[in-house]
């Protein structure tokens, strides 16, 4: 797990209206929350921010838009910046612990996705389809940055993250609590919905243009496609991940 | 329709390797190649370019890295960039007419998709999906460009684009070919998998934020929702077209 640092290192930062929204409302700590200061009135969406900073206690700076623009680690901070503690990854342990009392868990494993674009989008996506974590290796992969958190429109801050050294190790280790496990590959397999999702579930997906890795892929009990129409020879692996998860959503529509 | 413009005006990008070898294979008239020259060796990927191109009589220049860097449109060019002609949109009634052919066609309509990256995501994917042609308004919409391109991996080339004044207009014209229309709302309408995808559709996204205008989704027959199932209240536009877009190949699969 991460070690937390202090504020009197360089703190992390979280950007943009919605996602400055969202770490207000989640676990993560924010040490203060930046405003463009404008000549007229500030805007309702900048008005919310302030007000719920302001009810969590936490201090409002307001400070001229280029220096908000020139502190900017995303293109487009919409004039709101939040200085904030790392995100806390979580335990693989501690989270299947908690899943043995959910019916039908459903788990995304990301096998070297290196995109923050992706990586947020995923986590978007992944919590609107009421998944229970994600799971990706620390090495060659994103980790949760400005622009992972702006990507997932503030996703980030709800769902829970596992970092692992090894992702084939963790698959093994979530295998011992009788999850199914169903890789993503491009052109290969059966088609995605013809596989059992209802079940305790974790859907693997491959990094950008290198799909899985041996060894992941070793460990997988079955391996989903998803039919290519065109030209072009795969989705993007957010594209993918959206389709594989709603799936999983529609199968499970009448279960509880 | 657009007018193509001859080469002495400023030509259009596309820029990286998979973008630059579907271009080569599509319709649109390629005026050269840029490739970065190298010390060593180019890359397999580089000389698969050079091949194409040569192949296709297409004049390669070999220019410093540098340059190809200071020419581009997009963040990651790759080391080569085509100059093309402007994309050419293809025509409502030519397309509809084409259609009559078709058992079960399906259209995707973007109802102010302004962000290039979401406009290139939806190519990508309703080229995967088997979409007959893409209907965009010319207004507040996102046009084709290099980082269309890029985000397409190259699928613009091959999908047909349909650019139009109105789109209620369009839609009210697509409605005498008895299509079906689906507008995917966020949080009303049914749930999408409950959407009879089987017959001649026509999918409709919002924009960024705003989701559809009035007047599209007054011409919608049916609404479609996905459940969120989280924190975070939408999907991006590019994770809810995949998802609808693959219902529908989900429930064409067994059909011709």
């Amino acid at each position: 797990m991460a070690v937390r640092k202090s504020p009197s290192h360089t703190p992390d930062h979280v950007e943009g209206v919605n996602p400055v929204l969202e770490v207000l409302s989640g676990p993560r700590e924010v040490y203060e929350v930046y405003v463009a200061s404008q000549s007229l009135e500030p805007s309702a969406q900048l008005r919310k921010v302030i007000e719920k900073a302001n009810a969590a206690g936490v201090p409002v700076k307001h400070v001229p838009r280029q220096r908000i623009e020139s502190m900017a680690r995303t293109a487009a901070p919409q004039g709101v910046i939040a200085a904030v503690a790392p995100y806390r990854y979580w335990d693989l342990p501690d989270i299947l612990r908690h899943l043995e009392k959910v019916e039908r868990p459903l788990l995304l494993a990301l096998d070297g996705v290196e995109d923050p674009q992706n990586l947020g989008a995923l986590l978007r996506v992944a919590d609107a389809a009421g998944v229970h974590a994600v799971i990706a290796p620390g090495r060659r992969s994103a980790g949760i940055s400005a622009a992972v958190a702006k990507a997932s429109a503030g996703a980030v801050e709800h769902i829970a993250v596992i970092r692992v050294s090894s992702l084939a190790a963790a698959i093994d280790r979530i295998k011992t609590a009788e999850f199914w496990v169903v890789g993503a590959e491009a052109d290969e397999g059966v088609p995605y919905y013809e596989v059992d999702m209802t079940v305790p579930l974790v859907i693997v997906l491959g990094g950008e243009g290198r799909g899985l890795s041996r060894l992941v892929r070793e460990r997988c009990d079955v391996l989903a496609s998803l039919p290519m129409k065109g030209v072009v020879t795969s989705l993007n692996v957010s594209a993918a991940g959206a389709v594989l998860l709603f799936e999983a959503v529609r199968q499970r529509k009448d279960l509880t």
